[in-house]
């Protein structure tokens, strides 16, 4: 069907039928779906009938070959014209084979693996019947406090902007000719990664010039990327909600980046117009949620029940509904629905492809090029024939895949111990939770101490469970509970060398694990494979590459925190600095404890000085930075070398440093190699004053190093015509 | 001299000597002085030489007639036109008698009592020879992390503009005719308050709508006031630092509030553009700060060094400096400094009123109006035939003037032991410090638990000394020192009746001072007559009334935490809220501890049902809302009761609550009185999208009580034509 055929079916279409199109309703409502609960309830609550729903444009939630064909099925014999359903859910970090969480995916560094995931997590749910996903979740976040920073792979707009790219790149490829292939919705514009106190779904407050520095790219280099659709956020933005704001959506959205895709709300989000408090009623939220160009509602009936009036009594223009109408049926059109209603959907395929070996080893392997070493004091790797006893609450835990993965299933999933049991006999390894996550008794931490005594090596494998963070799960407090402080502490007791391994998705304030370890690995949720992830990792048949992308805080008092801050005009440490007024606080160092872009390696990468191609560069020239890196350790490894830069005056302030670019380089003991950056004006682009994006002539520093603190640097000035 | 006599001045200037005007430095840079210290290096490394100085502009921080009298005779002297020097000071709350710090103040919401203590801190200063002190600071703050939370009078923008007012009121009065006056500096421009993660200094960055709603009202009260001049911020705020920023300076400051005083920088922050990276040198700072219309350079030598260079070379119009040197001659005239340089300056006037036994008395006052009582077990009033332990280490501590009290001196300061002597006698008084204020010995612990044993009530004095606030004194963690609450847990298991009184300059986390004391007051840092002031508490002779202006965080996880927040889409706690998707912490309540407005009485005051005169107004008419509040209890005392009003449907967010009154009444036991406020169309303005400052017609909740938290409600609806 081309364009021209489908103004045609618009203009066949009667008011209620394109109002219809705008709805997004969840699976329990179609007749076709197996489970429709008790739905009579919620049609009543939202003032709905069968009719409304025979015209719903879109399905949340749906997956599975059989029910989503079933639907789709029921739903074109009953739709007067013929247009199918849009399925779309939420497959955030996997379907049923889950890969670690966006945050710790970050850490890998790496946007093949990245991309891979993606395109495993799409294959699966299109088998499954999925069109859309709700993903990648691209918002920048500085939050530990805030639950959903695990779904975002960071701090960093760089980073984060190649992320989206790879997970969009992943899930999307060629969409209209690979039925593996699911539609990209990138989400929550905008900067719903920043809400104050780290609480979700609260006030979000910033610079427009703040936005467009750090925090917008990351959604703009998905639509270059080709996103199909865009999430409003939940919160609000300098005032207004964003689902509701004009300036926002049709503004900068719309009007200056030319998206033209489906942009829907999120859960509810037209509604909350009213808790809000920019609308008296759902008439009136609707109203401002269409001129916004919101053109999906999900989950709520304010368009449903009021979009038609709206037009009637001339509030809102009918063009303005076509236009939401017309992309959503080109979305379609994208899809193939128009030509092939079931798409992909495929029971067979998902017998054989989902949870495929293949799909597992991918898991794996990006688990473990995501968990992150923070200490080790010669402790790993274990060795294969010590004796090792597993202690903590998640020794034996399948609550390791993380928040958003309702796709997966503990029955699936590797647990530490299963893990560990691939490298050590029975007899090797000794198991024991010693307290739960929040709470414990005496007898579970006697049984463990007991367990402990008997080993060479202790592993203790602590955390949050997964509804510590994840949508809603805030916390004020960022250290792990302190029942599992103490069993640590009590395990350290005994003299034996312990390795602290977390299960997490924010970033903690873990003094009191760092103090009492000899080794700690960050191995957030990592999936399914999480356990053989983990194990490949201790026993060194991994070697160690992840690196933070967010700053590990030295307290929640220090939040936030983050490499790319500014000096301030009292920089702490400047050779003529007072004392007392310099901007620091008086009871902890103004340092992270660890830094945005450290990890550590069974090895050793030594990084020799830094050259430059020239100490100066015109707009149109290129900058050429090396370093050589040795690796003086034993074991081979991946060593992620990073690139800053830092613009010495500006405009306006600029960041101490910035991540620019990074190379992976895999090193031999002994081995070493140079790595090359290129360097260009365009790199060196800002936002000033006027909202301007260009760079300045003048001086600026390089920094190359393994992380953003312990860096190599030069400089060299930009000239200007 | 008349307005065509400083233009005549000005033309007879040469550059330099014009420069000159815009310099200021401190005390011992001049040849009047009484100590001269060292100054041959600081003016090597400035630059500047004696020559210089005889055409600096004013001076920095000196007081006391004698040496300013002298100063200003040697400059005389040597200046080639007469002009005499500007005596600017930091007269923040008190100059030798000191008065309770601002945020104590601010619980007074006593303007009267607050407009009186900048009366007589400015007739001390100005009998000493200040002409100009740099105060009231306004900055509102949501930060209890930030050190200068303490000279802010809250979180509240309608209070934060009363207390400018009153302040700007005492200080400047009739400054050109009172010669007992002194004008005004409001600082600190702009938002000041707002550090990221509370660290002074730090980034500031907010939405333009978020600056003008909440953080700019209380600067342009003061200016409404008449406040002579402005104080620059060392911050940046979105990006580029107040002290070079143009549109916010020069746009906002001069022309759309037509501002034509005096602009100081804050010490040195011309020259710290370049640690901010928005100049490469002094020269290029120099050029920024004049082009924001920075007046007066403070301490660094940018200025004196370049600003001929700039103008000669072009890059700066000489209008530009004419613009500053006449605002400053301006300012000079004002003080009637050409007709006699020295002003209100008299030795005989410092001995009579300086500490007089008046002003004493007024500091008294107002600092036992100022402390908060947060909880009152019966404990609360002393007997005085009791023997009364008295703990901890502000017992016998001189250290209760708060920062910023450098004209304070320890000797005049009444200690908590000297105030509670004059109730009780020395044998019903042991004292005994326990610890000190971050560390302690068993044996100070042992000493302490002894006296304590013997007596039948004790009184624990526990907080933070005064550098732990303060400008620079910021803390991620805001608790008392781990000594001091071992200390007090100790006390408490002796099971006598125990009062927690706190020293301290930030809102703190005080849950388990709160559980280990069955009565506790807020005593902030109460000034030279706290002792005595808190005593006047202790045994009744005064009733508590004050009530915080900040929320007390329930930890520092939840901060910012303030009243007047929004409500968001997902409300805890709203009818139809779901359990676990709603903006919330996991681990802590949303609500601070003690709200906003929170403060308790010796008595009780019951509140009867909300009456309000119309439930529906025009524009041009008024609302009275009514409510009888009743003294049920057993002292006379005085209540602050509350008006607060909540917009339901805003264009834009509107708070969940915000302040919009409050009336002080006195009532006997049993006595009731019948509280009047008037509302009017314009208090229910705000700040819209596209900056408008308007109403809209609406439904509007109506609250009273006697804090933010428990109030009696009504609605009305505002119609506009």
């Amino acid at each position: 069907m081309g364009e021209q055929q489908l103004e045609n079916l618009l203009n066949q279409m009667t008011l209620e039928e394109k109002v219809g199109q705008l709805v997004q309703l969840a699976t329990p409502f179609f007749k076709g779906a197996s489970d429709r609960g008790e739905i009579t309830g919620p049609m009543v609550h939202m003032n709905i009938d069968e009719e409304d729903i025979k015209r719903t444009g879109s399905v949340l939630g749906a997956s599975g070959a059989k029910e989503t064909i079933n639907i789709q099925k029921v739903h074109m014999e009953e739709s007067r014209l013929g247009i199918p359903l849009l399925f779309m859910s939420d497959i955030v970090h996997g379907f049923k084979t889950i890969f670690p969480v966006p945050l710790a995916i970050g850490c890998s560094w790496n946007m093949e693996l990245a991309e891979k995931s993606a395109s495993i997590a799409a294959r699966e749910a299109a088998v499954a019947g999925v069109h859309v996903t709700f993903a990648p979740m691209v918002d920048l976040s500085r939050e530990p406090r805030w639950g959903r920073v695990m779904e975002s792979t960071g701090e960093d707009t760089f980073l984060n902007s190649q992320f989206a790219r790879s997970f969009v790149r992943g899930f999307q490829g060629d969409l209209e000719n690979d039925l593996h292939k699911v539609a990209s919705c990138v989400k929550h514009f905008a900067a719903y990664g920043a809400p104050e106190g780290g609480r979700d779904y609260n006030t979000v407050d910033m610079s427009e010039w703040q936005l467009r520095e750090n925090y917008l790219p990351a959604y703009k280099a998905a639509l270059d990327e080709g996103a199909q659709m865009v999430m409003t956020a939940f919160n609000i933005l300098n005032g207004m909600p964003s689902t509701g704001n004009e300036p926002l959506m049709r503004g900068l959205l719309r009007d200056e980046w030319n998206f033209d895709g489906v942009l829907i709300s999120d859960w509810g989000a037209v509604k909350e117009l009213i808790p809000h408090g920019v609308a008296e009623n759902e008439k009136k939220a609707a109203e401002k949620a269409m001129k916004a160009g919101v053109d999906v509602e999900m989950m709520t009936s304010c368009y449903v029940n009021h979009v038609e009036e709206l037009i009637e009594e001339g509030t809102l223009e009918e063009s303005i509904l076509d236009e939401a109408v017309l992309r959503i049926l080109q979305l379609k059109q994208k899809l193939g629905l128009f030509d092939n209603p079931y798409r992909g959907a495929s029971e067979q395929e998902e017998e054989t492809y989902i949870l495929s070996a293949e799909n597992r080893k991918a898991s794996r392997e990006l688990a473990s090029k995501s968990m992150v070493l923070l200490k080790n004091e010669g402790t790993l790797p274990l060795q294969q024939d010590q004796k090792v006893a597993l202690i903590g609450p998640f020794a034996d835990n399948t609550d390791i895949l993380g928040p958003w993965s309702w796709g997966g299933s503990a029955d699936d999933t590797i647990t530490v111990a299963a893990g560990l049991s691939q490298y050590l006999n029975e007899n090797q390894l000794l198991t024991s939770a010693g307290c739960g996550i929040e709470t414990g008794t005496d007898e579970q931490m006697q049984a463990a101490l007991q367990k402990a005594e008997q080993a060479e090596s202790i592993v203790v494998a602590l955390g949050e469970h997964s509804d510590m963070s994840g949508e809603a799960g805030c916390r004020a407090d960022i250290r792990i509970p302190e029942v599992q402080l103490e069993l640590l502490k009590k395990i350290k007791s005994l003299g034996k060398p312990v390795t602290a391994v977390l299960f997490n998705g924010r970033p903690l304030d873990l003094r009191e694990v760092i103090e009492n370890a000899d080794a700690v690995i960050e191995a957030w949720y990592p999936g399914t494979e999480g356990g053989n992830a983990l194990a490949d990792l201790l026993f060194g048949e991994v070697n160690p590459s992840a690196k933070l992308t967010m700053s590990m805080p030295y307290s929640v008092g220090q939040v936030p925190i983050y490499y790319n801050r500014y000096n301030t005009g009292r920089p702490k440490g400047a050779p003529d600095a007072q004392e007392r007024y310099v901007s620091q606080y008086l009871d902890i160092p103004n340092e992270p404890l660890f830094p945005f872009g450290f990890g550590m390696s069974y090895s050793r990468f030594i990084y020799d000085e830094l050259t430059i191609s020239s100490k100066r560069i015109l707009q149109d020239e290129s900058l050429t930075v090396s370093i050589q890196v040795t690796n003086t350790g034993d074991y081979a490894g991946e060593e992620i070398v990073q690139l800053y830069v830092r613009d010495l005056v500006g405009e306006v302030v600029r960041p101490l440093k910035e991540l620019k670019d990074f190379e992976k380089v895999y090193l031999h003991p002994g081995e070493q190699k140079v790595v090359h950056f290129t360097l260009t004006e365009e790199q060196l682009r800002y936002y000033h004053a006027n909202m301007e994006h260009k760079s300045d002539a003048g001086e600026f520093e390089v920094f190359v190093g393994p992380n953003s603190r312990d860096v190599k640097s030069s400089s060299f000035s930009l000239e200007l015509k």
